[in-house]
């Protein structure tokens, strides 16, 4: 049987022809040098196809247009943030119309009294959590990429940060959207007020579904009163099993820090080795506690003497914002300096309960000797969410299978300690063959049949979370 | 054209013995005078039909026994818990089964160092709250029915209650359900992590579903560590404008209190009337607002400054825990006060920003003057979140009418203010005409497509929510 198709740039052609229909010209691109630099978020080991087009629509009706044509052409469509996504949910497609989000980048309105504020998708992170905090507020998301990520970015990948384990993850602030359906229809969910229960939580279910069911084009966003600056106190144990013991210690004794990181020996060492902050060498785990109480030096305290009760070799609490600005670098420096090691790192991103937490160090260090591998961990602690960063040479075949089984090996010990395989960077391409390990036939038949719903002819990021 | 129809004791008898197949004979109620006292939760004026039976199951297997009937014969199956809701979510249909999970009422699992419990649906809330509170944990979703809601309801209504203002609602703490579907199956959603964003929020899909989705047999709560005793304030105030503004400026000014309640004029002169708390019957408004802060006294020093700044008449902190109790003794005792009035009420719940609070009670009290009617409110004013409570004599056939009508008017009045018609309560029977209101054509078809996916037969809580 046989099929006559249309030459590849006869459909481009149409494609840009009815894009252009409804967009201005400069947010229509197809130059494939421009369209190329658009196909692939911060993931390793992540396949991309090559977009067709990239748009950049500043409306919502532009938005619309876009969905629709692409409805009309069967055309897939992946909506794009700022790409500092680590598990390839927003890389391209072949032939697919690249949505980026970021040119819709207002800020609509911020409501002290309401403590709300309303955003455009493409609104960066850190300008949000800036232009709140003039006001007294405080949005607490805080990506690693925080200062390039967009809000659209984060709710479409559910993303979390370092404050979650006092202040929740993105989810917890996203009071309502709008939202453009596959088919261009528009869909308003939630609310702005601080309660509601009206109908089904629509808003939740786009929250961290990868851009598989819709294009957020505005979101209402929660946000809290600003906190008293934090002060950070630094633990060092002579074993990861001690610092995770401390960490158990402080959960269970009913303290409420505002970060709770830990570091292991591998990634103490890389930092030290960037940027010679003369962190001790002998550190087998580092945790860094803060507070951000009204009186942090008396929590710092409690915690201190909880770390010393696990064994830490020394507790050093920061007297000053600045001294605990030190402390926080080191952390921050983590996934660099790993990088640094090899040259490639493979990020994962499994959480345990908490409880669970040394098991799942100590199961990766067997993992790293299994497959001779360098394999740093950092951790949101308090949290249980642990980054085991696989660090390779890209260049050597061997090494990068065995970090690509090492990696899934890790999911796997994820799994078989209650956790799940993904704590906040999501599933993308990196996990999808993992998803359905979490959440069982039932769970996947239940995905697919409300990716049906919104999505009949499956335009929208196909071949991505599940 | 005729179909001959089996008479209806016959469909009842087989119904009858295929539950009896898989239940112990004591789980299968069908004396119909047993059964009518299922029919009915605490609305006024939502109907309700008559079951043709009633079930206590006791296991997850069980559970998954009667869906299979209920698919396999087609019967409609309506979920209830304790039958303490507000909205008629869980009245029983004609001919339905009716699914009491009351029985189903094992506290599983505290964990201090997790922050969890694993409970059945049937867990009363105030047994909960006691449970864990003996581990230093606090599960803070308290609607006034605690001492008789099951956690199950809760998170089928998604309810709220006083301390919503700081800590948030049911919907908050759900990390993980397990879920009979309508044909039997049973799906795992969730987590027992802190963190997770593997695939779609199912969890928050089923939270505030009111039964119409899946019927929840096993909650993972999120815990927090139990806070300080809260210490309570009262102010007075000459009109509901000023203290709306005293709202306004305590939540614009970055407190973070436990509790922010409202009385109006109608509803203190009731609990007057019904406890003779000697309440001062020239206060047109009542803002009691509490803290569980470390220093809860220098917080309510803040606080009355800013109540006495809108113009409080009188602020009056309690010294310790039992004057606080007292206090929140008025609020506790508002609506059994307001059903004094005239025997019968409707309890509304609308919320609105928080910057419209003075707004609504305003064109609540327009609405009364305009109708004849006794119209109190008290309000989780920290949230916005209005119950204007309209008092009637049911007997009265005109003025019951004039009831209906004000409530109608009164959800009209919250849309228009950017708010919802129900804020924890629920839509049930009560308001479904409304729903489409609010979250307009698109909402509504989203709605009807999620619904046919897990109820293809409709047989969930027909007749609810849409």
């Amino acid at each position: 049987m046989s099929r006559i198709e249309a030459p590849r740039d006869e459909v481009t052609g149409n494609l840009l022809d009815r894009l252009r229909e409804g967009l201005p010209a400069e947010a229509v691109l197809a130059d494939p040098d421009v369209t190329a630099s658009y196909a692939n978020d911060m993931a390793s080991f992540c396949a991309a196809g090559i977009p067709a087009v990239v748009v950049l629509p500043r409306t919502v009706e532009q938005v619309q247009h876009v969905m629709r044509t692409a409805t009309e052409l069967r055309v897939p469509v992946v909506p794009q943030g700022a790409r500092t996504g680590l598990s390839g949910g927003a890389n391209a497609s072949d032939g697919c119309i690249v949505l980026s989000l970021t040119k819709m980048d207002r800020i609509l309105e911020i409501s002290p009294v309401d403590r709300i504020a309303v955003v455009e998708p493409g609104v960066v992170n850190a300008t949000l959590s800036r232009a709140v905090g003039e006001h007294g507020l405080f949005y607490p998301p805080d990506p690693s990429s925080w200062e390039m990520c967009t809000i659209g970015g984060n709710i479409g990948t559910a993303s979390g940060g370092l404050c979650c384990v006092k202040y929740g993850v993105t989810a917890e602030y996203i009071l309502g959207l709008d939202v453009v359906l596959a088919d261009g229809r528009l869909l308003s969910t939630g609310r702005r007020t601080a309660k509601g229960v009206a109908g089904y939580d629509l808003t939740r279910l786009f929250v961290g579904s990868e851009g598989s069911l819709g294009v957020v084009v505005r979101a209402i966003l929660a946000l809290r009163p600003k906190p008293p600056q934090q002060l950070v106190l630094a633990a060092e144990f002579a074993s990861a099993a001690a610092a995770c013991d401390a960490v158990c210690r402080i959960m269970a004794g009913g303290h409420v820090p505002s970060l709770l990181e830990l570091m292991d020996r591998t990634t103490v060492k890389a930092v030290n080795d960037l940027a010679h902050m003369g962190l001790p060498e002998t550190t087998e785990a580092l945790l860094l506690a803060a507070f951000d109480t009204p009186d942090p030096a008396a929590d710092l305290a409690a915690v201190g003497a909880l770390c010393e009760a696990a064994g830490a070799t020394q507790v050093v609490p920061a007297d000053d914002a600045a001294e605990s600005e030190l402390l926080l670098k080191a952390r921050r420096l983590s996934l660099t300096a790993l990088e640094a090691v090899k040259g490639t790192t493979m990020i994962d991103d499994v959480c345990v309960p908490r409880s669970r937490l040394g098991d799942m160090l100590e199961g990766v260090e067997r993992i790293a000797g299994k497959y001779g591998l360098t394999i740093g961990v950092c951790a949101h602690a308090g949290d249980g969410n642990t980054h085991p960063t696989v660090c390779f040479d890209a260049q050597d075949p061997d090494e990068s299978r065995r970090a690509r089984e090492s990696f899934d090996e890790i999911m796997q010990l994820g799994l078989e300690l209650g956790g799940t395989i993904t704590g906040e960077h999501g599933v993308g391409v990196l996990k999808k063959e993992w998803l359905a390990r979490e959440i069982g036939p039932v769970g996947v038949e239940t995905h697919r049949a409300i990716k049906q719903v919104f999505d009949p002819l499956g335009i929208l990021n196909p071949g991505k979370v599940f």
